[in-house]
């Protein structure tokens, strides 16, 4: 038995490679050639059409970047969004990413009270079929909402503590009267919680999501928590770069795994990498995968 | 176009009732003659025989109490737990409470950034073919992750304040520099977010979540926000009694509906309706629902 944290860890190093490659199939940006834009005139009509879709963009966007990324991370929300048949889209995708080895971050936010969050848990972390290696939660419900997930140590959970968007700021911010903010408090929290989670690597089966977008408060966490791994979201496309996220490592340039999503998975859209062209869009993400790997290692060294 | 809240305050006067039946198909927990014990040893193998059966369940179920309830809830980790067929069942759920003409509020605690919020609020409050009336968020995102929710008019969204589960402490009790509480930050973030959609009942589309199980924090919680309806978990299984919740209302008895789940769904196993036999489980359920409704109805008179 191979602790979820140890196996990432021992991931990363393989392939030498920090990065994550969401999975977020937004439809309106889908190449013409994969899926033809009359079909999202009435969605819930296409639905199977337009999954088969995506599950076909998205294997070649695995088999693109499966030796330089030791995690994909499928956003539940666009699978969701495509009814039965976009979660049929979602488990296809899954299995797929297994073959190639990849381990499975599954980015769903889930949260409720224990026996709920025991559900969740049974549904994808324990699937016995196609397993799922770890799920992003919500922490706002306290430990009897996060334990559940925590229960099989062969896999892991990624609790949200400072994300990446605007209006993070509006709780997560709020002073406490002990003088540390809710997100540091709920840094704390993670951290004790995970104590009885740690793997060989000196990092948690309980790890923790905080934006690239406040390089400032990446950096202050990565100092207050030591034993908590971090999932680095907002790189490219939200706007984060390599040295907004180089604090967000420790001193060995382990500890954390940066994410990236619209930023690859639609590089061919974005003027330096257009010359691909649409139907190369896989190429193209390859190209942004590879130019990501190497801006992160860069900054580690 | 008339406003989510006014829909479900009309609902609920014209059946004079103030409860939501949550739809949680424990699969333990399930009846014999619907469910065959042998199929829950390998449920990934049977996720489709189990979903038809719980269909089966939910539709006498929803029959059983269309009469007495405005709002059915099905918790959405139930359904995910038995995979893609577990999602056909859960819209298929939503499709026949819809032809009861009830209001249906989807359990799933949905919450990310802005754009993929947006996604959630497409996959449930925006399907053009079943329409889900409204969903359970979680607020720690704070604005960008609720307002993709609010907007459509006709749909309402039901964020998390304080939860009923034991450990709701760890979290939502820690105290602000300014004296309140997380959760009290929580609710005044959320009327003042939800003051631009106000229905004609005085209430907002932006409605919360305040467990029945801490009486004292509801009495609080509902004096200190005049204009946010409350779904109240916790009544039944987790321990709220009738008498705990009355405090969560108004002094017309307006601006809150109680949730009860597995009180009602396996009232059968319950001493008070085991005289029913698992085989009327759905006519326990109404007893139990009907017990309830005026249970809420007297102590608010």
């Amino acid at each position: 038995m191979k602790y979820f944290i140890d196996q990432l860890q021992q991931k990363i190093e393989e392939k030498d490679s920090r990065i994550c490659v969401g999975l977020d199939p937004h439809l309106e940006m889908m190449p013409e050639n994969v899926l033809a834009a009359e079909l999202l005139e009435d969605i819930e009509t296409n639905q199977k059409e337009i999954a088969d879709s995506v599950l076909k963009f998205n294997q070649n966007l695995i088999d693109a970047v499966a030796d330089m990324t030791a995690v994909v991370k499928p956003q539940m929300a666009f699978y969701e969004k495509l009814g039965v048949p976009g979660m049929e889209c979602l488990w296809q995708t899954i299995a797929y990413a297994k073959t190639k080895d990849l381990i499975v971050l599954l980015d769903g936010k889930r949260n409720d009270i224990g026996s709920t969050a025991g559900a969740y848990a049974e549904a994808y972390l324990e699937n016995k079929k196609i397993g799922v290696d770890s799920i992003t939660i919500n922490p706002y419900l306290g430990s009897d909402g996060v334990l559940p997930f925590l229960e099989n140590k062969e896999k892991g959970a990624f609790a949200l503590l400072r994300t990446s968007n605007p209006s993070a700021v509006d709780l997560q911010d709020l002073k406490l009267d002990d003088g540390r903010t809710v997100y540091q408090a709920v840094g704390d929290f993670l951290q004790d919680l995970g104590r009885d989670y740690l793997g060989e690597c000196g990092y948690s089966n309980l790890a923790a999501v905080v934006g690239a977008t406040y390089p400032k408060e990446l950096k202050e966490i990565r100092s207050q928590l030591d034993s908590v791994f971090f999932l680095i979201p907002g790189f490219g496309a939200q706007g984060g770069g390599a040295a907004d996220i180089k604090a967000g490592f420790d001193e060995d340039g382990r500890g954390a795994v940066v994410n990236s999503s619209r930023g690859i998975n639609f590089a061919y859209r974005q003027e330096e990498y257009s010359y691909f062209g649409a139907e190369n869009y896989a190429k193209a993400a390859r190209a942004a995968a590879e130019k990501m790997k190497k801006e992160i290692n860069d900054v580690l060294k």
